[in-house]
């Protein structure tokens, strides 16, 4: 199960079985999508399954996390999502009334996120092969001329910024499936980040990097970028937003915020120059009203990822190994 | 089962639950791929999940008809297949040199049809909620200046012509299934059909319509071109093109080779004029050497499909109702 966490086993699935198979990866590395030149556009193009489990809890369900995921993918390359398609596989014995209300939703979300669902495929599998309904989602966006936003870009001296509080949607996706309450509910932060994304372009132009922590969290995030881009990086864990029920919900559970994952939001590398622009632009959006800066890029111990706790003291912050959670999207 | 075959159920899933969901189809009916307009390029874009079972059979793997059957969706509006993504569900407990052997394969059939896999997801699911592997591939393509193609387009006066023998994917699929032998192994047909696409449009700019043959076989399609242009189409059944093995097979299946699946076939819609042009530009193409004029449409019966049969019958050819074999691509 380790394989699909966003950590060290699917990295290294990748890397071992898929990208020699395929001819090898872009030397830019692999973002969340690709940025591709066709017919002189430069478009966005990305892929994601969505096999979370349950398919409805708060805050959302299977259908607008896999329009978000999606869109916010693209968002993370500068893109503009223009268009989505949809492909389902059914379970046999799935009701008809789940996967209408999964059809709404998708709607909904394309939508709210300005995205046109243009096509689609259905696959239905016997009992006990599928799980109620699993969604694919690949959309394609256009690359504004002049923004290149990629993980491969953050450089040190650069300020690392989240737009929000972290670990909503893990702990939403936990708390429905072990049945425990954490006094309140707490809704998955489910959201499409187009939006933010070209307010925060448009006053910051020195954005380097942009990703939106899913699975393996902010954690597998930053440790990517960091990856990519051969830069050490410093996050003040104190300074990390964490929303006081996740907190709750994380000691509970025995989980590390950093590592649990967010639909909602997003971790942005910019020129320290930029930095406080880039910080106003996200604080007067919606989804961004919470954004702090949490650490910065530097010179020292290149590709590794440390935080400096509250205490005083320094800890190495990991890729998560294996599935913390699995099926969170 | 019924819904996911490519028939009538799936057609009404498709229009009742997610067109609506979805804000309704476009105006010229529903393609094999969605032509876009975006930053000033026609791009077609395209999507389908791969669920076939076994992963592996003669002609072919999983891998390979994950890849063919995306680039022959595009070249279906003109396309040239340019970029993939490719995502899959994987079962917990399938072996890592099962999932090597199909990346291996969709390397080798995205070189060969000369497209590139660009983006890419991994999920895992647990033992009991999927099948080994499942693969989704998206594709994008350009479409050519001039080139409009589409099921809408076909009228009377058409040419029917299909590019060579049928049934062979769906056949090969039974009888691995069935463990039958039908004196000769019969072998997939899966191929990337991008360059014939290509030979047949030069010679011939009067082609309406275009479609690969896969679920619900010759009859789906050509229903599908029939319903969404209004005309009527009248085949000659004893014109179409069946390999011996398939049609022993079918006999002893009783399967009606019209309804079975083919992955390296297209059918073509040409105007009268241009249909001898297209014929010889189809022969002249190693997958095509077997094209053969099959039918043609008429004002009579508009959106009805007939076919005579050798005998000096007619019999309607509907769409399939339900899914005649299951989980064949």
């Amino acid at each position: 199960m380790g394989h699909g966490g966003g950590g060290v086993m699917s990295a290294e699935l990748v890397e071992n079985l898929f990208l020699p198979a395929f001819g090898g990866a872009p030397d830019t590395g692999l973002g969340d999508s690709a940025v591709l030149g066709i017919g002189g556009a430069r478009l966005a193009f990305s892929t994601d399954s969505y096999v979370v489990r349950p398919l409805f809890f708060p805050g959302g369900c299977i259908g607008d996390l896999a329009v978000n995921g999606t869109v916010n993918d693209l968002a993370m390359s500068g893109a503009t999502a223009a268009y989505l398609s949809c492909a389902v596989i059914l379970e046999e014995g799935v009701e008809t009334s789940v996967v209408g209300r999964v059809a709404q939703a998708m709607g909904e979300a394309a939508r709210a996120a300005g995205v046109e669902i243009v096509t689609g495929d259905t696959k239905v599998v016997e009992s006990g092969h599928g799980d109620g309904i699993y969604i694919n989602t690949a959309g394609i966006g256009l690359v504004p001329p002049g923004v290149d936003i990629g993980p491969h870009r953050a450089r040190p001296g650069d300020v690392v910024i989240v737009s929000g509080g972290i670990g909503l949607h893990g702990v939403a996706i936990m708390s429905m499936r072990e049945g425990l309450e954490f006094g309140v509910e707490v809704a998955s932060d489910s959201a499409p980040l187009g939006g933010l994304v070209r307010d925060l372009l448009a006053a910051a132009p020195g954005v380097h990097a942009l990703r939106d922590p899913t699975r393996g969290g902010l954690a597998a995030s930053v440790n990517e970028i960091a990856a990519a881009s051969g830069t050490g990086v410093v996050l003040r864990e104190g300074d990390i937003p964490v929303p006081p029920e996740v907190a709750n919900a994380c000691s509970v559970l025995g989980l590390d915020p950093l590592y649990v994952a967010n639909e909602g939001k997003l971790v942005a590398f910019v020129a320290r120059a930029d930095a406080e622009a880039a910080l106003a632009a996200l604080r007067a959006h919606p989804l961004g009203a919470d954004a702090a800066v949490i650490g910065e890029c530097v010179a020292e111990h290149p590709g590794m990822v440390v935080a400096r706790t509250p205490f005083g003291g320094t800890r190495v912050v990991d890729l998560p190994i294996g599935e913390q959670l699995p099926r969170i999207c």
